[in-house]
This record gives C-alpha cells, structure tokens and sequence, in this order.
C-alpha cells in the first residue's frame, strides 16, 4: 500500500489529538470523583497554590530568559542574519518559543490534574484500594497522554509548516532548555523541602511522615507536585521531542522529507501512543489487586501492542523491516534495562537488604554499600545500550551509507515508544504519595493510611523500572543527536564550501580534548544542583526549628495552633529559583566554549564525553537512590531492629543523601546531555567557520 | 655533541645506580639513629611482623597468579608460540616476570624502611621537629630513590637486552598488574582496619585515636604500611614504567631504536632521577620550622632542576625544543592541577570549612556537600588534562606524523619527571602517621605527641597535592598509552597484511560499543573494592566488640590486659587476600572480552571510556575522600562545635565514607586503566586476527 508524509502527518494529528480528548476525558473522571472532607479539600487547596505560586514565578524568570534566547536566535541562527535569509531565522526562533510553551504547557497540565486528583485518591482510599487506585492512576494518565500528544503535535505541526528538520531541532531546543530549568528548579524545590521536613520532623523530633505540626509539610507535598510531576513532564517530553528530532533530521538527510524514513519516524512514533492509550485504556485492577502488578501489566500490554502495531504496519506498507528491528531491539533492551534497575532497587532483592543489613554498623556503611552497588547497576545499563547501538546500527547499515546511525536513532524511538505508558507510571507515584500525605493530615485514620502505603510503594518500585528505561532512552537519543550534529555540520560544510567530518577520531587531540573537558560537565552540573539543595534545606531546616521554638504549642499539637506553612514554602521557591539559572547556564555556556575554541572537532568529542560521564552518574545516583530509599522503607517494615534502631536512623541518612541524588541531580542530567547535544548542533555552522583549534 | 644510544642508557644505569646508593646511604642513616624506649620497640616490632606476614602471604599469592599469566604470555605472546619467534615469546615472557620481581622488591623495600623509620621518627620527636621530620622524611626517600631507581634500570637493561619495545610493554604490565593487586589488598587492608578501630573505638567507646587498647590499633598502623607505603610504591613504580614504555613505543616507530626520540626519553627521565636525588639531598628543616613548608620547597627545587637540567641537555646535545615544550607543559600542569588539588582539600579553604559547616545538620549533609565538592573537583584537572594533552599535541605536531601522540607521552613523562620526590613524600606520610601511634602507644606524652601531630598533618597536605599530580600523570600516560596502542596494532597489521588502524572514530559502532561498555569497568572495579572494604570492616568491628566484651579489664585498660592485636590482623589479611582477586580479574577479563566481540576499534573506544570514567572517579573519590578527612580535623580543632559535637560525629560519618574513597578504590583505578592499556596493546595482534565483529 502506497502511503505519503502528508497522509501520515494527519495520521499523526489524529492520534495526538485522539490522546488529547482521552486526557480530556480523564480529566473529567477524576474531577467528578466524589469529595467531601473539609480538612483535605483545605489542605488540598494549599497544595494547589504552593504548587501553582511556584510555577508562576518559574515561569516568569523562563520566560525572560526565553525572549533572551530566541532574540539570539533570530540574530544568529541558523545563519548570522546579515548573511542568511531572514525567514529561516524567524522560523527558527519562532519554533524555539513553540517548544518551550509546549513544555511549560505539559508542567502545567500535570500539577492542574495531579492536584486534583490526590485529593481524589486520599478521598477514595477510603472505599479501598481499587478506586484509590483508578483515581490516582487516571490522574497520571492524563500527563501522559498530555505530554505525549502535545508532543507529538508539536513536532508534526512544525515539520509541516517549516518543511525544515533543523527547525524541528529549534523546537526541540525549546523543549530541552525549558525542561532543564524546570527539571532544575523543581528538583531543587522538592527534596529541599523533603530532605528538611524528614530531618527535622522525622529525625530530631521522632514524628511521623506528614505530621500536620511539620511546618515543612505541605511544602513536601508541593514539592512532589512541581518536582516529580511539572518536572518530571518537561524531562519527558523533552527527551520524546529530542529522540523524534535526532531521527527526522537524520531521515530528512537520507531521502529528503518525502522519503519513507520520515513516514516511517512518524508512523512509529503516532503508533507508540496510539499503543500507550490503548495501556491507558485497559489497565485495571480488582476489588484487592495488587497495584503493582496493574501497573506493570498495563506496561506489558502497551508494549505488546506496540510490537504488534509496528509490525503490520511494517507489513502493511512495506517499510523497511531492519528499521523496525531496530525499534523492536530499543523496545526489547529498554525493558531488560528496566529489570536490572529493579534488581538494584527491589527490597526483596540483595544489594537493598545487604545495605539494610550493613546499617546496623551505621550510617557510613549505608552510604558505602549503596553508593558502592549504585555503581554496580551501571554496568548492566551501559551494556544495555551499548548492544542496542551496537545491534540496531547493523541491522540497519546494510540499507546504505548513514543507515546505522539512523537505526541507533530508531532503537531509541523504540525505546521510548511506550513514554506515555511511563508517563502515566510515573505521575500516579507523586499523586498518590501525596494522597498518603492528605490522609494523614486529613485524619483519615489507620486503615486509609495503610491503603495509600500500599499504593505509594507501587509507585516507587514501577519509579526505578521507568527510570532505568528513561535513562538508557536519553543515553541512545544523544546518540543518536551526535549523528544528528554531524549530518548538520556536513551540510553546512557543503554550504560554506568547507571540509567537513568524516569521522570523529579520538586520536585527533582537539576531538580527545573536548572528550576530556566534556567528562566534568555532568560532574560539575549535578554538583551544583546538589549544593543548591544543600544550602536551601540549611535555610529550611533553620526555619523549621525557629517554628518549633518559637510557636507555642505547635510541638505538643495544641488544638487550633498550626504552623506557617507558606513560610517553608517561600524558602523552597525563592531558593531553588535563585539555583536553577547558573547550572543550566554552564552546561549550555561550556559547549559555547569547547566550541569556540576547538571547533566541530572538539565538540564531536565534548559530546561522547557528556554521555561518558552523564550516563555514567545519572545511573549511579538514581539507583542509588532508590535503593536508599528502599533500604530504608525494609528497615521501617520490621527488619534490621525496624523502626528507631541504629539501622533505622542509618537508612534515614542513607535516604537523606539518596533524595537529591535519584530526584534532583540524577534525572536532571538526562535533560542536560540533551541540551547539550542540541545546542552543538544548532551551532554547528558557527563553529564549523570560527574556532581557534 | 653527539650522542647514542649506548652513551645514553649507560647514564641511565650510572643514575640509577647512584639513586640506589642514596637509597642506601638513606637507608644506613635511618637505621643507625637512636632507639631505646622498650615499648615502642615492642611495638614497632609487631608492625613490621604483621606487615611481613601479609606481605608474605599477598606475594605468595600473587606469584602463582603470575605464573600462569607468565606461562600465558609464553604461548600466545607476542604472537601464538605456533605460529612465531619462540625467543619473542621467551623474552616477553622473561620480561614479564621481571617486572612483576621488581614491583614486588619496590613494596618490600618500602615495608623494610618504613617500618624502622617509624620507630626512629616517633623517638626523635622526643628531641623536635627537625630530627623526627628527618627521619620521616629520609625514611621516605629510601622508598623514592628505590622505586625511581629500580624503574629506570629495569625499563633500559629490559631494552638493552631483548632490543624490542614490546617487550617493554611486557615488563610495563609485570609492574602494573603487580601494582593492581597490591594497590587493591593494600588499601582494603588498611582501610578494614582504619574504618573499624575509628568506628569501635572512636565513635562508640570514645577512645582516642591510637589507644592501645583497641584491638585494632597495630593493624591500622600495619595497613599504613601496606597500603600507603607498599601498595604506593608499586603504583608509582607501574605509572612511571607505563609512561616510559608508552614514550619508548612512540619514539621506537618515529625513528627507530638507534633514534634520537629514544634518547630523549631516556635522557629526560634520568635527568628527572638526577633532580629528584638533588631535591632529597637538599631537604632541610630549621630547628621550629615548619614541616609542609619543608617538604613543598624539596618539591620546588626539584622541578626547578629538572626544568634546568633539560633546558641544558636539549642544547647540548640538539634535542628537539618542541619535545622539551611538551614536557615542560606537562611538569607545569601537574603543578597546577596539585594546587587546585589542595584547593578542595585544605582546611584553610572554603570546600573543606563549608562541609565542615553543613555537618552540624548531620552526616547527610557532610556526604552531599563533600561530594559534590568532589565532583566539582574534576573540573580543574581534566581541563588541565585536556590542555596539556591538546598543546603538547600541537607543540610536536609539525615534527612529523606521529610525533603529536609522541609529545602528549612525552608530557606524562614530565609530568612523572619528579616522581622520585613525590614518593619521597608520599611515604613519609604513613611513616610520621605510625610515629604518632607509637608515641601515643609507647606514651612518650603529649608534647610528643603533638610534634608527630603536627609531622603527620604535612604529610596530608602533601599527599592531597601530590595525588592530583600523580592522578592527571595517569591520565596523560593512559591517551600516550592509546597512542602506543594503535602503533602496536598497525605494526602487527602491516606484517599480517591486514588492514591496520587510521583513526578511531567515535561514530564508528564497535568503537562507540567499547566506548560505552568501558565508562563502566572503572565504576565496577571501584565498587568491588569499596564493597570489599565493607565486608571486611564488618567482620573486624563484630571482632573488636568480641574482644571488649570477653576480655576482663580491657575496656578499663587494667595493667598488663592487652587485646589481641594478632586476630585484627589476620582478619585484615586474609579478608583483604580473598577479595584482591576478582576486582583485578575484572578489569583485565572485560579488556579480553571487548577486543574479542568488537576487535581493535571497539578496544579504542574501550579505553577511552575506560579514560573517561577512570578519571572522573580517581579525582572524585580522591579529593573528596581528602575534604572529609581534613573537614574532620577542623572540626576536631575546635570548629562548627569541636570534639563530641553533632558536627563531629557527622563529619566522622565522612571520613569513614572518604577512607576507601581516597585509599582505597580512588587511587587504585589509576593503575586499573593502566593495566587495561597494557593488556590491549599485548593482545593487540590477537585482536586483530580474531574477532566477531
């Protein structure tokens, strides 16, 4: 069957459009779930506004910081504009403000539902897991059709009015430099906010999670909010955006717009959701089901019916079989990886017990034998994607010259094919951790409680399993981007009447030096995401001690004497947004640099050594994390001396350290390689005509 | 002037031989100053015979492992015993094993001097600072002068004799993989029992350091010696071997055995013996003076005569200017990079003082301030790395082909030019550290004590400095290594009529495939070390406990009750034995497996991975693990709350993270890259010759 770019792009309108009316409908759902406790609709109410105070006033400073940007654009990009032709910078620019209000959209859309439907969740816990569980589930799902959908409108809508692949990577820019400050500044933001409230509440004064006398509470909870679900929406969004840009570029340049690469780029991606709705659609769980396995199951549906899809439609137009062996292996791998993180990450499993165990001897073992199998699970990850690079570029190459570098970028659509499945998984996490904590709060009572438990540690461990796919996805996305800069660096070589690369050799010593310097930018970038959340907890911790001094009868949980909660949450808000500017600010500034000063070459290098060490640590401090976090939740169940023993306040230091590592700089280094990766190739023409080296 | 070959390596001998005299004039001179308190004879006897035992025991161990490997080299090396020269394989073989003999006799001599310059250093310090540095540090440069000497003569008779620069390479691996166990048993002795006698005694009994009555006392003091001396000198022994087999490969294919390259390298590496010998003699310290200012001029006059005496070679004798250029690029970097070293880790610096500050919130917060310092810490020394390599580069570049890699090896040469000294202060550190046990134990009191303190805390200083040095010469040495490599193979290719190697292109999938899978053998070595560490550290403190609570009057210290120091011990060696294998059989089996699937591209991209993450922990683990020790003492000196305070027990919870960071896994991957190097460019024809893809 014939098929063209046109009759595919409205196939692709329709299926984004298909997932936008599902959220629509979602969203509907879970607003009309009943609610009726007082106290947790207040509470809810200061959620919401912690959450959206924040947004605004993260946004105010993106958006200046974006007018910035795109008035460098219009200037310089894609062509210095007394050279070039005015339009194609307008385009560029106006597709660069394209992705970053997409991305501000999709922050937005997740903390408008996720607000609403923890509320739902707490409310519904009440009646049992199952509802508990379709609230909180639905509520997630509607990110993740929102993310998705948007996201692949987007880049159709530029594509087409464009007709340009380097607009694409403009827009996708957007999206990256948009999800690095808010992955940033919500990262910040939350385990600011987490970290003190468990230091204080939990450690010093021996409360519960969620004491309502913790002044730093309701900031936790909007930490959740605008960390794990306005954050973690950008990231993703951003890397489904880089991973559709780096394949359509590279497609465009092997057979031109029309050609069957690009049909197949959308094709794939527009079946991937179409797939994910159909997970969103079936997931169930019975009347006492096991939230887990609901999950997982609506992940095994969702990437059977990928698999499925691809492959008649693979059949149906005859596209190219080795490319959609390279999506199968990308989807294949993505899901190994994932069970290797939860193999590190499980508290039923070894390394988290041996470091539950080795608490006993304290806090220095905690963080020894966690960072110390951190390390470990990146060697099974790293593997992962090095076979699919491996694998898929040679299924691929035999199609002809540049094919392999297009199937390492069609393993990585593969693997995030199912990203609206993930999205889903993982903004059901934050909702229902946050209904745990309005259960609390609103005295909901034992039972309720132990449901919303039930329910949040489902979320943790489906939190690892996406995570390990996310990361191997950016890993391979870069990847690919690396291919995607050097397609764009020859054809403006060929422009300029310029030499351009053949290869990235790393015995040249501008390519070896820019690999050097790239290796400390991931080390330099996460460091200072972590300092910030230092220093703002310190301010924090302060702050919710001269509380409990200060406000009598809040210690005791006088009757009627609450805490100043807006107080804790001005410190996280001021503090993170002071942060989030100057890590983002070197990552983008140090390719400048390394460009300036070693040209394509270096930049070549700079890259592969951004990817090095980024994988390298995103990995070590998300799995980490999470098998801190678990270690200390199997201290808490009973075991190791349980609750209050040396292992426990261990474990507590343990998941302490863990926090900014698997939720603040970890997941933030995805988005920083991918800036980095499309900054070097939007200057690639730049630097291909001024550099010292 | 003219010069030959001959001429020149008979210099190298003379020069040797004289550092070898010094060594033992040096040597003479520690053992005839005075010793008479009892005690401490007692004591100091111990130590050597639980440094002997293990030593003992390691080296039985290893010459088994080196057997089968010589037996190994013997049938397949330089090409299958089948197929080739049976002389070559011989020859590599013999080379081989010598190297190992050497290394091996570098740590015995280290162990023989250390362990009697202790004794003398902890009695002199009853007259003063002068005559106790003096012994330290003249205890210290028996060590330097033996290691330097033994390794120039060792690299020229190996070259003298077979004729070959390959068989260089095969003495260079003897040392390194000798280097590797004895670096891993080394520091996971020391650090088993630094870890445990602080945690027991310390933490829970609040003891001092070094009160004899803690079970683990003279382990700590024999770790000192087998990790920090021992395992050292075979490190610096492997470095400075691995940096003049890598310049003698290049220099060998640029010009031949005869050439002048060949000269130069012998030449400047005795010159560097020779200014090290000039540095050692010149060593002086006032009756007050102040030992840190002591030991960094010795370090200054040495690099100064270095600088000198090169300058006048290379006139004399029509040495290339640009070479010498590279080397004095590299002999600047590294100092610099010691600086920025010291920046992170001094106590007069804001890193240290600011995680000093955090901890009064507890040790979560000493762990993520002091790592992410760490991190940040990489930033100056790889882009010192990555300028020198570029400029040293660019420098030799228009020579003639092949003479860029030439100079960056050329620059690890200059690098490691003052080594000689550097071990010189290297070993002083653990000797003035066991003075200051023996003090306390043989209660010389507190005066004593005081001036042993205040020895011992130049000694840490020094070594932060001297770690970046030795650290970023690794560096240099592992990319002149890629170098020597990829020379190896185009040799063996050429003789085999196989197509050799241009260039390793990063896009390239088998070299990307190694590329990726190599970012994780640095990190998976390193865990296995530090979870070594933990093992054992667990099983000595249940130990200790055992002890304290069996053994009436102990805890009390009752007259005549003593521990027993020999059960410590034995745990610490044999736990240490047990767990040197599989961490090293890693590194060189993932080396063997990558070149047999992706051949000798995806070795390339193996090592530069290897590079990447290589270097980022060395720098990370070893700054950080100096910040938290020195953030210890500051708050020890009263600081943040002083003794006993919250902050003291969280920035305790540091250093216990931070031992095995700097002393055990950070500086051992250093030689893990080396001996990775080494085994790509042994097997290189092999690789070459079999491979699946």
């Amino acid at each position: 069957m014939q098929i063209s770019t046109q009759m595919i792009q409205v196939f692709a309108i329709l299926v984004s459009a298909l997932a936008l009316g599902v959220a629509f409908w979602l969203y509907t759902w879970v607003k009309s779930q009943p609610s009726s406790n007082a106290r947790i609709a207040e509470i809810g109410e200061y959620i919401r506004e912690g959450a959206n105070t924040f947004l605004r006033r993260e946004y105010t400073v993106l958006a200046k910081f974006t007018l910035i940007a795109a008035a460098v654009f219009l200037v310089l990009l894609p062509h210095p504009i007394w050279k070039g032709n005015v339009m194609a910078n307008v385009s560029m620019a106006i597709s660069y403000i394209f992705g970053t209000v997409l991305s501000a959209l999709a922050g937005k859309i997740g903390i408008q539902v996720a607000t609403i439907a923890n509320v739902k969740a707490a409310e519904a816990a009440q009646k049992g897991v199952k509802p508990s569980f379709m609230a909180g589930f639905r509520g997630g799902a509607v990110m993740g059709m929102a993310v998705v959908g948007t996201s692949l409108l987007g880049v159709v809508l530029v594509l087409m009015l464009t007709g340009d692949a380097s607009s694409v990577l403009g827009f996708s820019f957007g999206a990256s430099s948009l999800a690095l400050f808010a992955k940033a500044g919500g990262g910040i933001f939350t385990k600011t906010a987490d970290v003190s409230a468990d230091l204080v509440g939990k450690v010093d004064m021996g409360m519960e999670e969620d004491d309502p006398r913790n002044p730093a509470v309701i900031a936790d909870n909007v930490g959740d909010n605008v960390g794990d679900v306005a954050g973690m929406g950008a990231d993703l969004f951003d890397s489904n955006v880089a991973a559709m840009s780096a394949a359509l570029v590279m497609a465009t340049s092997l057979g031109g717009l029309a050609g069957m690469n690009v049909i197949m780029v959308f094709a794939y991606a527009a079946l991937g959701l179409l797939a994910s709705i159909i997970g969103v659609a079936t997931a169930r769980i019975g009347k006492h089901g096991d939230p887990n396995k609901a999950l997982n199951s609506s992940t095994y549906v969702t990437t059977a019916v990928y698999a499925a899809l691809t492959a008649l439609a693979t059949a149906l137009f005859n596209f190219e079989w080795r490319i959609w062996g390279a999506t199968a292996v990308g989807l294949l791998v993505g899901t190994v990886i994932g069970i290797t993180s939860d193999y590190f990450t499980n508290d039923n499993k070894p390394p988290v017990q041996y470091c539950a165990e080795s608490s006993k001897s304290g806090p220095a073992f905690t963080i020894l034998t966690g960072f110390s199998y951190g390390l470990l699970s990146s060697l099974p990850a790293l593997i992962g994607i090095a076979v699919t690079a491996l694998v898929s570029y040679y299924i691929c190459a035999p199609l002809g010259a540049g094919y392999g570098m297009f199937g390492i970028s069609m393993s990585a659509l593969g693997m995030l094919a199912i990203v609206g499945m993930i999205i889903s998984n993982d903004a059901y996490g934050p909702i229902v951790d946050n209904a745990r904590g309005l259960a609390e709060m609103g005295g909901l009572g034992e039972n309720v409680i132990a449901i919303t438990d039930e329910l949040d540690s489902a979320g943790n461990t489906v939190k690892a399993v996406t995570k390990g796919f996310s990361i191997s996805a950016a890993g391979l996305t870069v990847i690919a981007l690396l291919g995607a800069f050097a397609s764009e660096v020859n054809t403006a070589a060929a422009e300029l009447n310029l030499p351009g690369i053949e290869h990235f050799d790393i015995m040249n010593p501008t390519v070896f030096f820019g690999l050097i310097v790239g290796v400390a930018i991931p080390a330099v970038f996460s460091a200072m995401l972590m300092l910030g959340v230092d220093r703002n907890a310190q301010r924090m911790v302060s702050e919710i001690h001269r509380q409990f001094d200060t406000i009598p009868g809040l210690k005791e949980g006088r009757e009627g004497v609450k805490p100043d909660y807006d107080k804790c949450i001005d410190i996280a808000t001021t503090g993170s947004i002071k942060e989030l500017i100057p890590a983002g600010v070197v990552a983008i500034f140090s390719t400048v640099i390394v460009g300036f000063v070693g040209g394509v070459n270096a930049i070549g290098g700079f890259l592969t050594g951004n990817i090095a060490s980024g994988l390298l640590l995103a990995l070590l401090m998300s799995n980490a994390g999470g098998l801190w976090d678990n270690a200390k939740k199997y201290v808490e169940a009973g075991n190791c001396g349980g609750k209050g023993s040396v292992a426990h306040k261990a474990a507590v230091v343990g998941d302490t350290v863990g926090d900014p590592f698997k939720d603040t700089a970890g997941p933030s280094i995805n988005t920083q390689i991918t800036v980095v990766s499309l900054v070097s190739s939007l200057l690639s023409t730049l630097f291909l005509q001024f550099s010292i080296f």
